[in-house]
C-alpha cells in the first residue's frame, strides 16, 4: 500500500509502505474510511522535533475491521470502529481512572495516513458502532478520534459547567472543537481568541459568544475586561507555546481552571508566579478513549457535527498539499479520502 | 509595646514598636491571646528574601477585640476572634468563590509577634467565637489561623476524599497538619515523608499510616512502590523547593492531584514534562478564611487538636530563640506567650 511518510522538515511523501499485519495477538487491522492531518503533525513537519528516520504519519482513524489477532474478544471483522492515538488496555488502574493515554500498556498508533492501519490492544482501544454509518457521518466520526476528543478533554479538564464563563486560546481545529465542547457542557459565555475570519465564523457557529483578536498580555487583559476585572472561570489552552500558556493562566480568575491539551513546546512555568495566580492546572495527552462512546453517540444522533472543522478534502495521494495548506493556515484541517 | 522585628538574616530583635491604632474605619485592634512563628518566617530569616528595612514579624493570630473602626459592623469589642494572614472583604467575586487570599481588597496582616495587632477589613477577615474560649484552647485556635488552614487547603486542593491514598511531602507544621486534614477528610492511606523521629511520631498521631524517609526521586519511587506502581491519588507539597515539587508530581498517579501551599522558591516547571504526568496542579496562598468557621468548630468541640504542633513555648521576649530553634529544626513550631 502507499501512505504518508515524513522524511524531514516540509518533506512528506506519499510512498510505498509494507501492508500492516497482525504482530501481537491483541492487534486488529482496519481499513480506514478516511484519514486526516493533525495540528500536532505540524510540529515534526516544521522541524520542531528532529526526524531521525522516515516516519509514517497519521494517528486519527476510523474504519472497518479487516482482521483481528487470536486474543481479540470484543472487536469483530466487518465492524465500524473509532479509536484514539494511543492504544490502551482499558483495564489497568490508570485506564480505570479515565486516563487511558497513561495506560500502563500504552502504545502509540502510527501510520494512519494510509489505507490500512494496525491498532494494538484492539479490545481496549476500539469502540464499535451498532451499524456501519453512512458516508456523510465519516468526517464527524473521524473528528471524534482525536480533535474533538482533545477539545472535549480541554473543556472537561477545565471544569466547564452549566453557566461557566470560558475562554479558548487557539483557533486551530482543537480550539474550535473546544468551543463546541464547552457549549455542549452548558457554558454561558464562550470567548474565542482568534484573528482569522473563517475561524471566527466557525467558532461562532460552534457556540462562541465573543471573539477576542488580541494576543498575549493584551489578550489576557481583554478577557479580564470582559469579565469585570475578575477573569474567566475556565481557560482552555489549545496551542502549547509559552505565550499561549501564560495568556491562558493570566486570563483565569483566582480559583479558576486552566487546561492545556497541546504538547507544550518550550514552556517553562515559574512556580512562584503560578502560585499567586491561584489557578487550577490540568492537561496532558487527551484520554480520548474515555469519551469515545458518548461522543460517537452525539455524532450519530445528529446533536453535533464536529466534521465541520474539515475545510479541505483531498485524495490521500495529495497528502503533501494537505500539510502545506495547514502549515500556511490556508486550511483549518485536511481530510484525506482513502477510497 | 515591644514586638519582634527582623533587621537582617538571623537578626530578629524584640524591641519597641508603636502601638497599633485604627488607621482605616474598617480596622480592628486585637490583643493577642498568643502568637507564634511560621515556617514561612524562616525564608526572610534565612536571607532568602532581602530585608530592605526593619520588618515587624508575625502573621498568625487570635485574641480579644480591643477597639474597632467606625465602619466595622459585625465584629465587637470584647469578642474572641481568629483571622488569617491576608485581610479580605469576604464579599468580592474572588472571596465569594472561596479565594479570600486573592481578595480584590487584599491586605497583608503584619506584626503579629507582639501584644497588639491591627487587622484591616475586620468584618471580612475576623471570625468570632460565641464565647471567650478557655486558655487551653488557645494553641489550637491559633493553629487554625494559618498552619492548620494551610494544611487543610493542601488536602482540599488535592481533592482528598473518603478512601483516597495520600502522600504528604514535608514534615514541618503545615505538612503534619496536612496529614491531620487528610485524615479528617476520610483518606484511607496517608504516607508521610519524614526522616525526623519526633515528627514521624506526631504524623502517626495525626493519622499517617506509612512513613517514607527517602527523598527526591528515591522518595517518589518509594511512593510508587507502596501504591503498586500507580502513584498516590493526592500528593500534598508542603515545602516549596524544586526537589519537593517534582517529588510530589512524580509520586502522583496519572489523573491524580498535586497541591502546593508553600511559596515556591526557585521552582521551574517544565511544561512538556508536566504534561505527560497527567496530574492536576492547584495551590497558592491558602484561603484560610474559607475554612475558619468550620475549623474553629472542630477545635472547640474537641474533634481535633492542631495545637499539638507547638512543641516549644516561650515568652514573647524570647522570640529570637524561637526562630533559632525552628531554623535548627530543634522545634517544629514555637508558640509565643504574650501574657
Amino acid at each position: 500500500m502507499k501512505g504518508a511518510v515524513l522524511h524531514g522538515p516540509y518533506d512528506v511523501r506519499f510512498e510505498e509502505r509494507a501492508d500492516p499485519t497482525i504482530v501481537e495477538p491483541t492487534d486488529a487491522i482496519i481499513r480506514l474510511s478516511a484519514s486526516c492531518i493533525c495540528g500536532s503533525d505540524l510540529w515534526p513537519y516544521r522541524g520542531a522535533n528532529p526526524v531521525k528516520e522516515p516516519a509514517p504519519m497519521g494517528h486519527e482513524y476510523c474504519g472497518i475491521v479487516e482482521e483481528v489477532g487470536r486474543d481479540v474478544r470484543t472487536v469483530k471483522k466487518g465492524q465500524f470502529v473509532v479509536g484514539s492515538f494511543f492504544a490502551s488496555d482499558d483495564t489497568c488502574p490508570n485506564c480505570q481512572h479515565g486516563y487511558q493515554t497513561s495506560c500502563m500498556q500504552r502504545a502509540p498508533v502510527v501510520g494512519a495516513q494510509a489505507p490500512y492501519l494496525r491498532v494494538p490492544l484492539a479490545d481496549g482501544t476500539l469502540v464499535a458502532t451498532a451499524e456501519v454509518p453512512s458516508p456523510e457521518m465519516i468526517p464527524s466520526l473521524l473528528a471524534v478520534s482525536d480533535v474533538l476528543g482533545t477539545g472535549w478533554f480541554a473543556a472537561d479538564a477545565a471544569n466547564v459547567k452549566r453557566g461557566s464563563t470560558v475562554a479558548v486560546v487557539g483557533d486551530g481545529a482543537v480550539g474550535l472543537l473546544a468551543v463546541l465542547s464547552a457549549k455542549c457542557m452548558g457554558a454561558e459565555r464562550i470567548i474565542a481568541m482568534s484573528r482569522h475570519e473563517t475561524r471566527q465564523r466557525l467558532a461562532r457557529e460552534f457556540g462562541a459568544t465573543d471573539i477576542v483578536t488580541a494576543r498575549g498580555e493584551e489578550g489576557s487583559a481583554r478577557i479580564k475586561e470582559l469579565t469585570n476585572g475578575v477573569g474567566a472561570d475556565a481557560v482552555l489552552e489549545c496551542v502549547g507555546t509559552q505565550e499561549s500558556m501564560w495568556q491562558a493562566i493570566s486570563a483565569t480568575r483566582p480559583g479558576g481552571y486552566v487546561s492545556y491539551v497541546g504538547v507544550p513546546h518550550g514552556v517553562q512555568l515559574d512556580g512562584a508566579k503560578l502560585f499567586f495566580t491561584h489557578t487550577h492546572l490540568h492537561g496532558g495527552p487527551a484520554p480520548v478513549r474515555r469519551y469515545l462512546p458518548d461522543l460517537m453517540d452525539l455524532v450519530l444522533d445528529g446533536s453535533i457535527e464536529p466534521g465541520k472543522v474539515f475545510d479541505l478534502t483531498l485524495p490521500l495521494d495529495q497528502v503533501a498539499e494537505g500539510y502545506r495548506a495547514m502549515d500556511e493556515r490556508r486550511a483549518i484541517k485536511t481530510l484525506l479520502r482513502t477510497t
